[in-house]
């Protein structure tokens, strides 16, 4: 198995946003892991594998529930990866993607204001 | 005061990721909602409102803090407002922006994995 280098952008981000104000840096920073999921085909994948058995998929897996090309959804599956929500391992063929424990919450620890 | 028509996509939207798999069309509702808050200076302006008192602000204490054109922070701000994060009212020559309670909050229940 190997476990390729990922950027944790979600790691070191932030104090909740209604606390207080945002710094210029930690709003660059959180806008770009945003980005990686302001779109709708990384959000369904990041959704499928999060809710598969041990938070783990196969890419082999995912292809069908999008309905898009094997390098559309490998694409996406980068920058999910690169954003710190996923991490990819090779097993065999395939490569195998999961939910990093916490990213996920990191993000939703920002925008909470109860 | 008036109170502008808002398009709050946030108030439908979305068991938890983790939980079961998005659908396609909770999928399109949330990355639009999520493109909203893909931007430094909207996450910017968001975080100032938030952390005011009462947890709104006036257009003209905003301009200064990110550093803009007024005509740029105000097409950000009705990104958000659109968004279902803000909503808008005028006084006198001023324009006022309140955080939306909850739509955060929603969007954060979305993402949490706990």
């Amino acid at each position: 198995m190997i476990e390729l280098e990922v950027t944790d952008v979600t790691a070191t981000c932030c104090a909740p946003l209604v606390r207080e104000t945002l710094s210029p840096e930690d709003a660059e920073r959180l806008a770009h892991t945003m980005k990686a999921l302001a779109d709708p085909t990384r959000l369904r994948l990041l959704s499928i594998v999060a809710a598969s058995e041990g938070a783990e998929a196969c890419v082999c897996d995912l292809i069908e529930p999008v309905g898009l090309s094997q390098p559309t959804v490998s694409h996406h599956l980068k920058v999910l990866t690169e954003a710190g929500f996923l991490t990819r391992s090779k097993r065999g063929t395939w490569a195998y993607f999961a939910l990093v424990p916490g990213a996920l919450d990191r993000i939703s620890d920002v925008l909470v204001s109860k």
